[in-house]
């Protein structure tokens, strides 16, 4: 038998001439709205900044799955993912993420995870 | 000027038919197993399980990016994402994920994240 099983939808989003890259309570702030626009629970936010000028890393561990963050001031960019399963809905920490790091340009790409036929 | 950015490579692992999804202990070992295999630093490991019978979720934060796990031991499906930059070597996750998961079926997809020219 053939079941078709798609846990969660996960959103691949970059950003390229963002702000805000190097401060952490904006960044757990951004987080945290995200999580609460999609309507989803945040476990725990774990965030870690590597000092003055450099990047900062980490995540929002969800009860639907995750929300990380990696930036990268020196070049203006970040790479955040939207992992999310059951009733929520991850497209909408889009705009929420867009007006907090306020990026010139954007890539979003979305997969199906776990969206294959199993035997 | 166009600049070529690449800040990181991040694998997209889904694995069907997996086994040991609600052990939370031998799920820690597997992500620091992953991480040193691929010469990361595990700054914290996240992990939440949902109770007998269900999923753990949750992330090793590392200074080259994340390794995060989703488990649905009820379809016996974990979704895995191993996002690196730096000297280290995401794809050396693969087998040491693979050894502690045994996957009847895999799929795994390659993103070069920031990989795009910029104006």
């Amino acid at each position: 038998m053939t079941k078709f099983v798609a846990p969660g939808i996960h959103l691949l989003i970059d950003f390229w001439d963002a702000q805000h890259l190097q401060d952490i309570a904006h960044i757990e702030t951004a987080l945290r709205q995200a999580a609460a626009a999609c309507g989803a629970t945040v476990l725990g936010v774990h965030l870690h900044s590597f000092g003055e000028g450099a990047g900062i890393t980490g995540v929002a561990v969800l009860a639907e799955s995750h929300i990380s963050i990696h930036t990268w001031p020196e070049i203006d960019y970040v790479a955040l993912d939207v992992f999310m399963c059951g009733a929520t809905d991850p497209h909408k920490a889009v705009p929420v993420l867009r007006d907090c790091f306020e990026p010139a340009k954007m890539r979003i790409t979305e997969h199906l995870r776990g969206a294959t036929a199993r035997q």
